[in-house]
């Protein structure tokens, strides 16, 4: 297992419940793939949404991200962390 | 205070000392300006780093940063979270 950091833009406006709703999707099919997303953070303002995970691999987090409708634009694995 | 994600990019082949040397320089002058910086995750591979913190602003945010030595490319408040 790896972690990853993975970007949305185009979510200009996003809400709290929308980022919940999103969030819950993730959860609903990441087990399928093995993969666990831990965080999500959202600017409204620039519509960008940044998603922490463990994974397997890169392909396994955008696989579980597509089942749940919102494909990442990147998908970064951060194997360095302070 | 607030939540910001901020990135930089051009750390290719950044090592894990090299980032816990950056994130110490943060936590170096962090203070004077009122902000946090909590975690750090870096992708050697694309040489983006990104930064979690709590900040009065974003240009405190971004002030530590360049005391530091390291001027963020992209300062997003990041208001909702789960």
């Amino acid at each position: 297992m790896a972690t990853y950091m993975d970007v949305h833009h185009g979510f200009e406006g996003i809400t709290a419940d929308q980022l919940r709703q999103a969030h819950q999707a993730d959860l609903a099919h990441e087990k399928e793939e093995g993969v666990h997303f831990e965080r999500a953070w959202a600017d409204p303002e620039s519509g960008t949404v940044y998603c922490l995970s463990s994974a397997p691999s890169k392909e396994a987090v955008q696989r579980v991200h597509e089942k749940a409708g919102h494909r990442a634009d990147e998908v970064h694995e951060v194997p360095i962390a302070v």
